[in-house]
């Protein structure tokens, strides 16, 4: 892992919310999650395990792998 | 999710696992996670988190998202 998967998988959690035109706001009740957790999520800030991963992957209507597509990062980014 | 993530998951890993043809012993040893917490992973008892998850991936050689493709459950089975 070339960066800190939390920060990765932050990333892509809130991408995928976006493409769905989802606020940060409405994830969090579909899903049952606290909003303010969930902004720690995004923010790479949380070591989010198995059971609200899928929870996340269920609400967003997608498969769990789908949130697991990191991007590479761009050249000289942090 | 029709089934608790912790059984699909542990299944899964399991199986890509063996596949490799790895023992559960080499796969802790070579992740570095202790071979007891894994076998609760692989038992569906460990809510296991994301930098583990990813550390097993990782040491497994495959994308992480293959650990979360699920078999759907054979007709009948609990």
């Amino acid at each position: 892992m070339q960066t800190d998967p939390r920060i990765l998988f932050g990333r892509r959690l809130a991408q995928v919310r976006k493409l769905k035109g989802w606020s940060q706001e409405r994830l969090a009740l579909e899903s049952g999650i606290a909003r303010s957790y969930l902004g720690g999520v995004e923010r790479g800030q949380r070591n989010i395990a198995l059971i609200n991963i899928c929870k996340l992957a269920e609400t967003l209507e997608v498969p769990v792998g789908e949130l697991f597509l990191f991007e590479p990062p761009a050249d000289g980014a942090p």
